[in-house]
């Protein structure tokens, strides 16, 4: 259960980890494999892996008041994994309002953070320690662990702007980014309609 | 001069030093002493600190397109160091866009976010590595450090928010933050109007 009851109107701290993301005083929200079912290419390594339904990642949810002058923030962990060569990741989503943009401040990890637009613009932006990411407005964005450690990053977003996972559950996103020989490598996805 | 140049409207990074906050990629903006005259309570130790004119902090001012969907995000670095007995800060501001809020990520160094509403609500939020702070909406921020090394704080806020320097600068803060005996202590302003 998401328990983040912060006072947002009159301002508060909350601690997270530099290195792990994690907050003692704020409470997590995780996502298992379970729980994004048909989002890896390779639905028999999938099934496979369901078995033991590894936490794929987990996020910060504070409850931010949906209107335009706040900022939701908090930090994203993807846990590191592959599914077949297919590297764990997010869900992914675009923002309801779509004319909002995203900050991320990459903590620790190494990943990619996989930014499309409606048109099929796409764009890899590196996460590294210390990298600020600027997801443009109208882009969905996804988060890929491509290392061995968790990949740890702080975010901002407008509390108004919303999340749609629906679009990217229906089609999926253009863009695979998977282990050749070492190298992340972004494909083409074939479940992508 | 203020170089950075930015695609706001495809995404990109830009690296942050998690400690020191500086980038190698941006440009900071310098504010010495002799840019903040008349902020510190004693102005006789001012003046004298003035012969030396000692940078007081800096920050990345990115030029974020001023429209509600971007966010402007950067670093704020305060060095440490006192005029008399108060510690160096930046001067603070309100948002043009009075209800739109700020958030902080501090990455190194002690301190205070000094939050102040136009009706004389005060909140003195602690800064420490790995402490966020919610700047909520409609209060003038100001940064000071009360450590011995620089407080270095990751910020982001709305692009089109703006920054509202003039209030503070004739009228002041009601608070002031100053060192008792090593311990940082906030007094009523003398200063004030």
């Amino acid at each position: 259960m998401n328990k983040n009851n912060f006072p947002w109107e009159t301002g508060f701290t909350l601690d997270f980890d530099l290195v792990s993301g994690l907050s003692e005083k704020g409470v997590s929200t995780k996502r298992y494999l379970s729980q994004m079912k048909g989002f890896y290419y390779d639905s028999e390594a999938e099934a496979k892996l369901l078995e033991s339904d590894p936490m794929v990642y987990e996020f910060y949810e504070l409850n931010c008041p949906e209107v335009s002058g706040d900022l939701a923030f908090g930090t994203t962990i993807v846990y590191p994994g592959k599914v077949n060569d297919e590297y764990y990741m997010t869900k992914g989503h675009f923002h309801v309002i779509l004319d909002t943009a995203e900050v991320y401040y990459t903590l620790s990890g190494r990943g990619i953070l996989l930014c499309e637009s409606p048109e099929g613009d796409v764009k890899l932006l590196e996460m590294k320690p210390g990298e600020a990411v600027y997801v443009p407005k109208r882009y969905a964005h996804r988060t890929i662990n491509t290392g061995n450690m968790p990949l740890v990053a702080f975010f901002v977003f407008r509390g108004d702007a919303g999340h749609d996972y629906g679009t990217i559950e229906k089609l999926g996103y253009r863009t695979l980014v998977v282990d050749r020989d070492g190298v992340p490598t972004a494909l083409p996805n074939p479940k992508w309609k």
